[in-house]
């Protein structure tokens, strides 16, 4: 199973992919999407958008998650992060994704083990994780992170409801395989 | 040429199209999709994009217009209206749309003669001003104020430049209907 992590801001939208084998996970990609600096919102809404579609398009995840945003400190930054994730979502939602939520408490403690980790900890603890070697952004490893996070809860949920990993998804995949 | 005025919201996104032919302005369309009270936003975000991919894929506005919201008060309203915004300009830029900005004030001005007008008056000079006689709700008469005030730019533009309307589209146009 494929799952795609979204960390979205206006300036730069991260977004990491990564693959699940059982309870075994791996990097598959990761980068961001970066919008011209200076740019009216409905610019850097269209580069976000399209180029959201494009990474879907190329990877084809099966399912995806970004973190739940509760509350914003500054009216004006949450108005911006709304319209980033407000386009990045609907880039997934548009192409038939299942989009789930989770808060920033969950995915740094499923990524670093522990809620309250700093972004340099979540950087080193992600690439560890997903034994990467090559440099990662800010960006890229928290939007990783939130992959990381999605495996971890569905795995778990699974293992309560007695089912392999998603299975509606593993139903369609092996359909597949089998026509090949 | 069709002007496409959104008034974005996470439970309603008003939407209003008006024609403009010459300094003349009628009505086309208005209305407001309605999400699903309770859904997250994910279900919200994908009801937004899709309702106005529809509108847009039957109306074929030329050009489109939207409030900008400088700064909000509240940070978890900005957070809501944000993700609706961002939902709403991705399906206009989408469809290759260029979306136009303009603040409340302008709008109110261009619609209802006067910048802080109340929702009621900006209701009332709508319906005057396109000669409808139904009855519209706030959202519809604030994306149809906002298709108002883009057509009221666009004008004075045009006439600073001493072109007339929108000459690439209107070119386009002609072009089509000669060919019929």
């Amino acid at each position: 199973m494929k799952i795609l992590g979204i960390d979205p801001g206006s300036r730069a939208t991260g977004y990491g992919i990564i693959e699940k084998q059982g309870s075994e996970l791996s990097f598959v990609a990761a980068g961001a999407i970066k919008t011209t600096p200076g740019a009216s919102m409905p610019v850097r809404i269209k580069q976000i958008f399209a180029g959201l579609t494009q990474v879907i398009a190329l990877e084809k995840p099966d399912t995806a998650a970004i973190e739940q945003v509760f509350m914003a400190t500054n009216p004006d930054a949450a108005l911006k992060l709304g319209q980033a994730r407000g386009a990045a979502i609907a880039a997934m939602t548009a192409l038939d994704l299942e989009v789930s939520e989770y808060t920033a408490r969950q995915i740094k403690q499923s990524a670093a083990g522990y809620g309250a980790a700093s972004k340099e900890q979540m950087q080193h603890m992600v690439a560890k994780l997903l034994r990467y070697d090559e440099p990662l952004s800010f960006d890229a490893a928290d939007a990783l992170a939130c992959a990381i996070c999605h495996a971890h809860f569905n795995h778990s949920l699974n293992k309560l409801l007695g089912t392999t990993a998603n299975t509606a998804v593993n139903a369609r995949r092996k359909k597949g395989r089998w026509r090949l």
